[in-house]
């Protein structure tokens, strides 16, 4: 099973960091993002949206990290980390729909200006930062983990972003039960640590 | 069950078309957001985020338009929609971060500003519907449907900011894969209408 990587992608490390948890072995395909090989066939071809990471095993591919880590946790990966029963299903996608968008707008795109140099709006970035992590910090006052409470593949979408924050000059001191959340994941057997 | 609910918002209007096609009632509770009710409690507490749409069945409460689709669908909707294998809700789920991030950041977005006077990035808004609707397009080329082959929750995810989209002043004349895909989709039993 292939996984197509960028080993410094937050989005990339969700899907590394999961299946590490999981136990689940990745053959490692690092793609040449700096020389364009992910806006042009036959990376292309597996996502038309020209970004990483897309899982390939054998002839069945997936694109985008949230659905990678359904298909490994659902083929692969257990009950625990992903249920069989739509409440809890559903509990989960709240958390990727909000990785994908709010984490995705704020503290993912403050960190691609400052560390990639990418032509984003930090400022708006920064600000989405503070709304992002005033609300995972009032969940995690009274949860430990984002989902069922248990450890699942809403942690793993939400955690990379979050860890790697600083990269992108937010502030994580001021998020305490964020950072209890985080020495919790860090603690579970099989962590991989941030690229 | 009730769904708190806005009736321009296409989010929403994403929740009550799956319940109208797969025949589930709901009772609609509208929710006053020029008044701001969404940014307080009793609805903060549903949903911290402070957006529409939320579900409420029962004691169990679901926000996120995505979410809802899958526990509805998970729950009372049949496997026609959401399937039990996690090939198939792979498949959905790309199309769910889709809807969650692109489709919200450019289609959406644009009709934010020009229906709603949101003060958001028109322009920009506008440059990334044209990659969305060019990626729906091929995709529409050689598929009736979003995924699986069928009709699922991921057609009832972004149908509705695609036929929506005009409100924000997006053409979609140039787009005859995606028209005949809008079509298929009104000509399916129980759909509901856009807003």
């Amino acid at each position: 099973m292939k996984l197509y990587d960028l080993e410094a992608s937050g989005n990339c490390y969700k899907v590394r960091l999961f299946a590490s948890l999981a136990n689940i072995p990745l053959e490692i395909i690092p793609v040449d993002l700096p020389s364009g090989a992910h806006k042009e066939p036959p990376f292309l071809d597996m996502n038309p949206l020209g970004q990483v990471p897309v899982l390939e095993d054998e002839s069945h591919v997936v694109r985008d990290s949230q659905a990678i880590l359904v298909y490994l946790a659902g083929t692969y990966g257990g009950l625990a980390w992903w249920p069989a029963h739509a409440q809890g299903q559903a509990d989960i996608v709240q958390w990727l729909s909000f990785a994908a968008n709010e984490v995705e707008h704020s503290l993912c795109a403050a960190r691609l200006v400052k560390k990639f140099g990418q032509p984003l709006d930090k400022s708006a970035a920064l600000t989405k930062s503070t709304v992002v992590l005033s609300l995972l910090e009032r969940h995690l006052e009274h949860n430990d983990w984002l989902a069922m409470s248990r450890p699942t593949i809403a942690d793993c979408a939400v955690y990379p972003y979050v860890v790697l924050a600083p990269e992108g000059d937010v502030d994580l001191k001021p998020y305490r039960h964020v950072a209890s959340w985080i020495k919790r994941v860090e603690e579970l057997p099989g962590y991989l640590p941030k690229p």
